[in-house]
């Protein structure tokens, strides 16, 4: 995700990017922002030890996590920050050791104060593993200083 | 969370916690069941450095974290294995490093099949964080092989 | 809810619950606004015929009505105007003809833009029927103009 | 919704369809139900006087109500019969007298118990009024008794 045009200028999406993977607990967990995009971005992590669950399972907490990290970036993609009113996760499968996890949140409708996205997490074959709605409230200030027109996707 | 009845015999209760607190997700985040009593479960952790977002206040996936492994607690305290369906969370405040939670898990209603909890995450001066509703549905296996009268909380 | 202090003055709630019981929906379905507090409210309904869904239990529209009646008689109890953003409900048990239905919504948390209220729908017997968590929108307009210190309660 | 083949059976969808439209608090609001297949359903209303809420706008009921009998339609298309276990709905927009609104529920993914459906409230015009996942229970029993191979959409 660099951004290298050679006119000493990064623009916004980019450094937005830079700026959410910098999140410490989504590097701890081993979640990875993969895609940004205007009101969209993609997740994902790779199913290992630390997130299982007591059943040998993942962790209904990653899975949960891996949505939120994907719905955190995409309603931040603005560049005006946004932060969870409300979150609601069905989950619809278990989720073994060594699967790889894929997150996708799109923007379902954005008003002045408030914006809703669907989160789908799947298996990387395309298996539906949690459907969620997350709904985000936009507060006054920008998640990076600078703003200029980049490209429409990172 | 020991029992140590001379008997040489461990209650379902303890075996139950025993299990739960092996939980890998649980301890790699630094989440801690503190109670566990049929249809309530107590869990806490301490906000630090890898708990935080890119705002740098608590991760939702974290306070929720907190919040599913009191709500799998709980429900997992009949000895019948007990698994999410579905969880809604509302956030009410951010929370900063250093901060302790705690989240309650209660249960609300349990039918044959399925069982509702609310969760309420606080910090420790009592101040609301997060409310959950969380749905579970019962499997048919145990948690826990043994089963006897042991304390109705541990 | 007449409100007859001789002083020809009539106190903020006593208005607030007169606008509310306007409400045309509620009246039409058969739905009663019985109490109304700062940040409570309480509601009721007898199931008849017109509430039965296709399989002549109480319909699902029914009972998330008569929550969230009591939801908003409790989120606008301020007299500062509130809307509904989001609604979770947990049905647990069907209901049917004949039955009387009361719903309680409380606060849980009051914000600057937004509130959080729980409501659980009951039978008169105090069985669990459904458990909901409303979140609500504060509007800068208030429910009704006069403003002065009624009662705590209508 | 009329199923003549001349052959003196009536396939299953139509007969559910049938048991459906029987539904008589929508019958009694004023949703009808306009399309059914297996898995789908689309519902629709004109917000008339009845529909109104203290405000003046269609009542959050109806709006529900309008999604809610889009999912009962969707979830019994496959002649199980199927309960709502839960209901999530975020609002996006207040809705005048006079409007004509359109519900879709789609199967997001059916397991051997339960069933996932996302419900979407459109305006005629296609703005987002409201957008729901609806979490049912199969039951053991069937919509209606005959079952034969009729035409996979109503």
């Amino acid at each position: 995700m660099k951004d290298e045009t050679g006119s000493g200028k990064k623009d916004t999406l980019a450094a937005i990017s830079e700026t959410l993977q910098g999140d410490q607990y989504a590097r701890f967990v081993g979640i990875r922002i993969v895609r940004i995009e205007k009101g969209y971005a993609q997740t994902e992590l790779t199913v290992v030890d630390h997130m299982l669950n007591f059943n040998n399972v993942a962790h209904g907490g990653v899975i949960f996590s891996l949505a939120d990290v994907a719905f955190a970036a995409a309603c931040n993609s603005y560049n005006q920050t946004s932060v969870a009113l409300s979150f609601h996760i069905v989950y619809r499968k278990p989720i073994k050791l060594g699967t790889r996890l894929v997150a996708e949140a799109k923007e379902e409708s954005a008003g002045k104060n408030t914006s809703l996205y669907t989160i789908a997490v799947k298996t990387d074959e395309g298996r539906l593993v949690a459907l969620c709605e997350g709904l985000a409230y936009k507060l006054q200030s920008k998640v990076v200083d600078i703003d200029n027109d980049g490209p429409e996707a990172i």
